[in-house]
């Protein structure tokens, strides 16, 4: 399986200097900065954890329809939003406390309960969830048939 | 400190379905797909392991910046590479398994020493790393003073 590669690098220090990470496929190059990172005041720029929500939410999707088709479904979409939560914590600084899955599916002839538990598990279960084990994930699930 | 918000949506089922990751500050959108993610033969396609690997190699940099500050040195320049592998495992399936940091500093009068001190705390204490604590991490760090 493939060894995925990207790159970043930091200018000068940590309030007056200035960021850039980039993708290795070559789709992306962005900047981020402590204002970024540690304010709310710079939406437009990155962050480290949008990227970990974006791939969160890419790994989640896929495994969501990964084992929907195993159970025999025929899933058509999965949409999903995650949140990553920076929080200020006095022992560790600056920490990664939770990621907020929000999922919406559309799956002809599945029943509410089988998709919760579906869901649910593709949430234990995903590589990127496995991964954060560093992080609380809570998700909140909802199905079009 | 911000809330980060990504997304991410899954269309179909997952061998002849695709995918499309976007970043909330709205700089990116990409693509991905079982081959890119699966496979070693669409490396101009995205998947969510790139992008854990630069939100890594992003948390990674500022946070050994800071480190480097807070020890009373003046870093130039932190770039870093982090190589994310995913692999096959017979018990769990495609599994994250290890990022290598690949780090090259440049920071005036420090001994080598106390850089790789300093470099290989960052790498255990990082938000990222932190929260990607079910990864096993590796750091290969050097500096030019």
């Amino acid at each position: 399986m493939p060894i995925r590669t990207s790159e970043a690098t930091w200018r000068g220090g940590v309030r007056d200097g200035d960021g850039e990470m980039a993708l290795g496929s070559g789709s992306w190059r962005g900047s981020y900065s402590f204002r970024s990172r540690f304010r709310d005041d710079e939406p437009a720029q990155s962050t480290p954890e949008e990227l970990i929500a974006a791939g969160h939410a890419g790994c989640f999707s896929l495994a969501l329809a990964n084992n929907l088709e195993a159970e025999g479904y025929d899933p058509e979409r999965v949409h999903t939003t995650a949140d990553c939560h920076l929080e200020m914590r006095d022992d560790q600084g600056p920490t990664i406390t939770r990621i907020e899955l929000e999922t919406e599916a559309a799956v002809p002839e599945i029943s509410e309960a089988e998709f919760q538990d579906i869901a649910e598990d593709a949430k234990t279960n995903c590589p990127v969830s496995r991964a954060l084990s560093g992080v609380d994930i809570a998700l909140n699930a909802s199905v079009d048939t």
